[in-house]
């Protein structure tokens, strides 16, 4: 047992605070946590403040200044590298997304330049992804025939790429990026693997040469549309992509195996459309059932301002699909900018990231791309091609610009199927098994929702996968505040110091009294549990102590340090336990309240109930006093000390 | 500054328990927290188990054997007192449920005999309730007219009753009760005082004896609706309504000041229907503007079964009502029940009580009754009239069959406006200013919360102010997990406890350490918001020192203590901090972990990265260490200690 503590300590309620105060600080911690103005309020000069909010606005002013042939020299390699994966991927995903191929070049253009100016990563590059090019087809294309009506088809792309932009930019102007959040990490583990596995199905109708596909993703449907057809399987074009495949994946295993080699698996797509061309013109493969892309307009972006569609019914498709693909497409730029800035030990401000992304999907939509962001694969390779600013984006945007002006013939022999097999490629990589593990490993329910974002997405639809996961994750945290833990306490031998019993099973509880640890906040959604589970830990105490005849229990020690709040649901439980307790002839003893619980017990009568002197500071000032009455003056009922419990009498 | 610690003492990491075993502590915790089949576990013979088990399910077996002539006497009376008191109010709710006036009748029959066999309270008074009753006319009434379609109206309103007694059974039944704890106790007392203000908005209708009215309950509508005939207004009926109203509120007043004189109050709907049918009958009233409820067929309840209908498209309708009505009567239902358990030390399984209302209800609606519940009024006179059993539900049930079979003719001339000043009396009860106020005293958002739902049914629908409660509601739960507080902690001096400071202001900090408190768990939703205000906290001790020009900032210590779980969202934000920290040549610190934090962060490789020795039992002893670390040999980088962070210079 411990030893006697010989100075008791007060809890102490914090300073009460006007409410207009305290409502205005808690919105700045939940909207402005990160402080992202702190520079530009602690400079007092106008015109300097004026210079550090552009700056903060467009981070090229920022970099700019320092920028020197140095850095260009090495942006300039990098541009150039990415350029080179940009080109055949953007027709890729462009020919995932049910739009012309031309529209990947377009949106390799524009917005890599916007994102230079107010992007604040330096490694992020900036392109279309996989993913939200197929939710696109998948989304518009359940309502509007790409095929029958690629006019319409087209023009809602761009508006959903213009609500996608304005949702961005919103959220970051709001400061609402936290929103983002709620797609958790095994979330997306789950749900780009289950894409990944989707888009690869996708894959086979170009891969077998197919020219009538489902347009449903989940597995069985595909499955079902591939080979009920497989009478129409084209052996020429699977083979041509098995050999295009084996190659980019060669590369790719190479380059992961020696990370200076990144440039094999970065050329590898560009060789593969080279060499995939020049044998399709050579052999007239386009004879025998080698599908090609044809003839590619030239020229730069033409203008789509004019095509944004908003009138109904479309309006709402649109919106959606904006939505839900924006929202994806945050995550990854996001955290692709995140992960490299922590590489290279810079901050990235997340909501500034948001407008930035916001802003080239704007411009984007007004100038015949569709959605961008920062994909995975290709900041990687800008990374270790070695980029030192965004330099580098505008570089591929030079590259790209040059390519939609003059080089666009090129392309019109190359194969579909090189474009699955890239896409393949891609996506595998996609696939994390081992972070799936990991998780597994780690924190079961995780694993779960990772799952089930996988499982909803491969069965059902892509909307589902995210929803599930969403949900499944919220109601995890729901499941945290409603069911928080309780747990006995015990001393640590010759110390003052009380742990939980399960993870210290050394520690030693003291007969007589029971010391109970909340682990949570004390809301309307857990205090009809808590109040159920301490009588059950009361009773099995009481079971356990009849049993082994020792003294009675005649304390219930409550150790709030972890109670972070309490609303008035809690209070009352608070009270409601003490009256009860107080009819079973026990004592409530209150150990530790923080700020918050404290303020809010003095404002009530709680701590007048359960009286003053049963407040304690520390765990082991509380069983010090209890074990001071229980060997001093055995009391007969412990209300006498209290004076608080005899009240309810009167009720 | 606290003295050094001689003992250091090891973090635990709790022996790891199988998969299914955890899962199977999990789900018994979420579902079973109050172990309701411990008695029955406990007992060894079989046959024990069983009478057990049926006690368990049947609590009249559990009091029938000890029932006797002194209790049947205070029952018998109760009995009485809360027929008197039904027979009024259950007219009155069926009228405002826009159902023949007969079913509140019925309703005061069949369902409290089912009680009395299965419910577990002993001072529940079963009936029929305004609010379910108005959101029954407001929801099956926006697509069924009543005076129109009145026959398929009165069917869907048996059917919702079924539904709401199916969905009662399974949410007890599967132990899911807590769902319904989602609806706090402030969003309560909000949702209440507004459905009673649009209730007594609904009664100038028949105070005003207008025969037109809205179908809309918000207070615009009606209000609009009311004025917009002010010359179909009868002063005859208004003024008798009056006069009811202010005896009505007389006696309440009454029985509120000399709660031994609950009787009166409890007495007086009854007595305004006599004195107001005599009224009517002597003086011919109904030729003179005052409408009468005119003909009541006699006979108990007939079946009804056969009428409930399962086609579409009403059969979603009355889903929709019977679990919105279910879901309110619930609420009201089981907090009358424990409220009065609690005064009575008795205990209250939530889910049987659940099951008990819904076979109640599923009864009822084969029996011509409609939704009921306990409502509060019935059940304080019950408890005030000295109930014993729910023997005086049964007393209750008799009185009003007697009622059905022989004096239902008495009630041909009661006057509507009677009714109407019966509902508006009982309503004004429910408008609970006093605790509302006390809301805002204790905790500004569950004073939000309220004020919304209120706003929300006065101003929107019944509907509205629900979802627009417990949205706000669970958007409170999940701020607290997104934002949890941190803050700075200090020494207290002579001491080594550690305290916030901003609660014990005289704490002291050390220079060269940051001590800091999480206040609740790590997940995926709060882990960017954790990095972003960890940072923050240390930029802003930095700016501090660098002002004082005292020692640099060293050490930053992470209590834990407080942290229930983390996930592995949590974790990869604890590495990375880590990581952040060591490019900074500050050293993390960990204190504390709980048993579920430690088990992960063990499984991880984050102990080996910072190193088991930077991971203590007490901040006390953290800082000890930390201290002699500054004192003895002044480290130039903390890296040489920890042997952890470096491994990231090789990625």
């Amino acid at each position: 047992m411990c030893k006697r503590v010989l100075q008791y300590h007060q809890v102490e309620t914090p300073p009460p605070q006007p409410f207009f105060k305290s409502l205005k600080n808690t919105l700045n911690e939940i909207l402005f946590a990160d402080d992202p103005f702190r520079k530009i309020r602690k400079e007092s000069k106008m015109s300097k403040k004026i210079e550090l909010g552009l700056r903060h606005v467009f981070p090229i002013l920022e970099w700019a200044r320092g920028y020197n042939l140095e850095y260009l020299k090495s942006d300039v390699i990098s541009g150039i590298t990415i350029a080179s994966l940009a080109i055949p991927q953007g027709i890729s995903y462009a020919q995932l997304a049910n739009l012309p191929p031309i529209l990947g070049l377009y949106s390799s253009f524009v917005p890599p330049m916007v994102y230079a100016i107010m992007g604040s990563s330096r490694d992020l590059a900036v392109g279309t992804v996989a993913v939200a090019s197929l939710l696109t087809a998948a989304m518009i294309g359940k309502e509007v025939n790409a095929v029958e009506n690629p006019k319409l088809y087209l023009h809602l792309a761009f508006t959903a790429t213009f609500f996608a932009g304005l949702m961005q930019t919103c959220l970051g102007l709001l400061r609402l990026g936290f929103l983002v959040e709620i797609l958790s990490h095994a979330a997306i583990i789950g749900f780009m693997a289950g894409a990944a596995t989707v888009v690869c199905l996708q894959q086979l109708k170009g891969l077998l040469g197919l020219s009538h596909f489902t347009h449903s993703t989940d597995v069985i449907s595909v499955l079902r549309s591939i080979f009920s057809q497989s009478h129409m399987w084209r052996w020429e074009s699977g083979l041509l992509g098995c050999c295009f495949l084996f190659f980019l994946l060669t590369t790719k295993y190479i380059s992961k195996k020696r990370p200076k080699l990144f440039w094999i698996s970065a050329m590898a797509p560009l060789v593969s459309v080279i060499f995939g061309s020049l044998f399709v013109y050579f052999l007239h493969a386009q004879f025998h059932g080698i599908q090609i892309i044809g003839e590619l307009k030239k020229g730069i972006n033409p203008p789509s301002i004019t095509h944004l569609v908003f009138t109904s019914p479309y309006v709402t498709l649109a919106l959606k699909t904006g939505i839900i693909t924006g929202v994806i497409a945050l995550a990854e730029g996001i955290a692709v900018g995140r992960s490299f800035a922590m590489y290279k030990n810079y901050n990235i401000d997340g909501n500034k990231e948001m407008i930035a992304f916001g802003m080239m999907n704007i411009m984007g939509s007004f100038s015949s791309c569709y959605l961008t962001t920062g994909p995975f694969s290709r900041s990687a390779v800008n990374f270790n091609a070695g980029c030192k600013t965004a330099v580098s984006n505008v570089v591929m945007a030079v590259a790209v610009a040059v390519t939609l002006l003059f080089l666009t013939p090129l392309f019109f022999y190359t194969p579909l199927v090189v474009l699955s097999s890239i896409i393949i490629a891609a996506m595998l990589g996609l696939v994390d098994y081992e972070a799936a593990m990991h998780l597994w490993r780690l924190d079961k329910f995780d694993f779960f929702v990772c799952l089930s974002a996988f499982l909803g997405v491969v069965f059902g639809t892509i909307e589902i996968g995210l929803i599930l996961s969403v949900g499944i994750s919220v109601l995890r945290l729901l499941l945290f505040v409603g069911r928080p833990k309780i747990y006995v306490m015990g001393n640590i031998q010759n110390t003052e110091i009380f742990r939980n019993i399960e993870q210290y099973p050394q520690a030693t509880t003291l007969s007589g009294v029971i010391i109970l640890h909340i682990d949570g906040p004390i809301y309307f959604a857990n205090s009809s549990y808590l109040r159920d589970r301490i009588g059950r830990w009361i009773d099995e105490e009481e079971d356990k102590l009849r049993k082994s005849e020792e003294n009675s229990l005649q304390y219930i020690i409550l150790d709030l340090s972890a109670v972070g709040n309490i609303d008035t649901s809690g209070i009352s439980m608070l009270e409601e336990l003490n009256k009860l307790l107080g009819r079973r002839e026990l004592k409530l003893v209150i150990v530790n309240p923080g700020a918050e619980a404290m303020k809010k017990l003095s404002k009530s009568k709680f701590i007048e109930s359960i009286g003053k002197d049963w407040i304690h500071l520390t765990v082991a000032e509380a069983v010090s006093a209890c074990d001071f009455m229980l060997h001093t003056a055995k009391p007969d009922s412990p209300e006498k000390i209290s004076g608080g419990v005899p009240e309810f009498n009167n009720v």
